[in-house]
């Protein structure tokens, strides 16, 4: 039986100070899980901040890179996987994990969202505006879920990997 | 000199009758600039119409394939690139585009808006409903464009390319 | 009908004199058939040389390029393809040829012919070891052809399309 | 600090009794080193010994999966990457290992070997022909090793991490 692995996706450098809290309280308890932590694994943003917060609770985290090498990778990715496909990488991403977990919105973001649910993967929006929620539950309904905290998405990822 | 290229992104199988006709003034207009064609490549809902209007007016038409081979292929695709990346191919779609017109909305189309923007390409929202266009442009507003005919798609993508 | 796409493989910037020689005679010899070049796109070695070939008789070139732009694309180059994926363009370049020219040997050309092979593809060795020739005929033999002047790999090829 | 991962790549359903029983070797000195183990995921030939291998020691498996999603997996993989890239997945496989083993021989491997060498990655080959080492080793003499037994191996890999 493989491990699972849940997705956090976000902005890099515009992520905003909420985002950075929620994604590190998400790594955290994604960890406590013991779940397997996935992002795009960059030193910047949400990837960093959830990377972290799996780190501080003992967990594994799994980076996903862009580049062809680990230069400005996080420093709490245990496993990087070097893609060198920029953002074609976004689409391994979200392939990756049983559930997607997107906190804040970025273009990066909105097309791993849009990926996401393209692959059929349940997302969950996490701090997100209505008019974002609507947008993509206009083009899938019944796989995109709107939470308004860290314990309310992990509740979530429960429900949704019974 | 390379030749200008433009890609026509939309839904396959769910377009709607509306969209299928404006893919195909669209594509026919980009074949009367001396532009070439780009799509998603297959036999299906916007790319295959586009394909098709360029091919009635004598243009020349790349498809940029998701499979291994060519089954499923538009009909009026000169040039198959095969790229075996299933939806990964989106990324390739837009970076290959000079300007990427997206011709209603689905869930690939949304990733390819996604990842134009993310690129710096100029995106034209053609046969959009008003939160599309808003979801877009709050990120990234200074390179989304909403149009309502394929007459003034093809007018801002001659002001686009000056 | 799509067209007939040729891809000539081979060495950038440590190409030998010879191999841009060949380059530059099979691209001539691809456009005067009416088929497509296909190549990876850059500005180097047998992808230039060839390309300019193609471009001398009048032919239509495809250049599918590693990074995420056209900088260090080949002046020959019609069609840039995008993809920013790095080495991981080879196989999008014997996925899309109906038949791959190698000329001149390489660790990217060892890569695509090897992927060639393993997709199936027709390849025609040019201006290779014995050596070369064995290794990938012990794995493929059926696929695997070697010729030693550009109008016999002209020749070749079109008996493979047959 | 992550992991070191050690990549091992060879033949599918084509691998000889004696790959796969290397392979099996393999897979458990890596992990008995505390050593990540990755592969190309699927249930077949070298990895998916590999894999049953680095599992029985208690070791920690990476697969990097071609298609777009877990059928035809090895059991042994604890933690599986989706990529939907099919041969393309191969640069992933030999990007994201800080050493590449290659045991036996087919066309996707000699894919990957190439691309490792050509990524700067150093190769161990493992029961391969003195041919295939010559053809690789005129290639990129400096950084392709050959050996004979998996003992060899891991103490060679202990060595170039040095």
């Amino acid at each position: 039986m493989s491990k699972v692995v849940i997705g956090v996706m976000g902005a890099g450098n515009a992520a905003t100070p909420q985002d950075l809290e929620l994604a590190y309280q998400l790594g955290k308890l994604v960890a406590k899980q013991g779940w397997v932590l996935l992002t795009g694994g960059r030193k910047a943003g949400v990837m960093d901040a959830a990377s972290g917060g799996a780190k501080a609770a003992g967990g594994l985290v799994v980076g996903i890179l862009p580049s062809n090498n680990t230069v400005g990778m996080s420093e709490a990715v245990d496993i990087p996987i070097v893609t060198d496909l920029g953002n074609g990488r976004n689409n391994i991403n979200v392939l990756s994990s049983n559930v997607v977990i997107a906190c804040g919105m970025s273009l990066g973001t909105a097309s791993e969202v849009a990926l996401a649910l393209k692959n059929l993967k349940p997302v969950i929006l996490l701090n997100q505006s209505k008019s974002t929620y609507q947008f993509f539950a206009e083009l899938a309904s019944e796989r995109v879920f709107r939470v308004e905290t860290a314990s309310q998405a992990i509740a979530l990822v429960k429900e949704l990997l019974k």
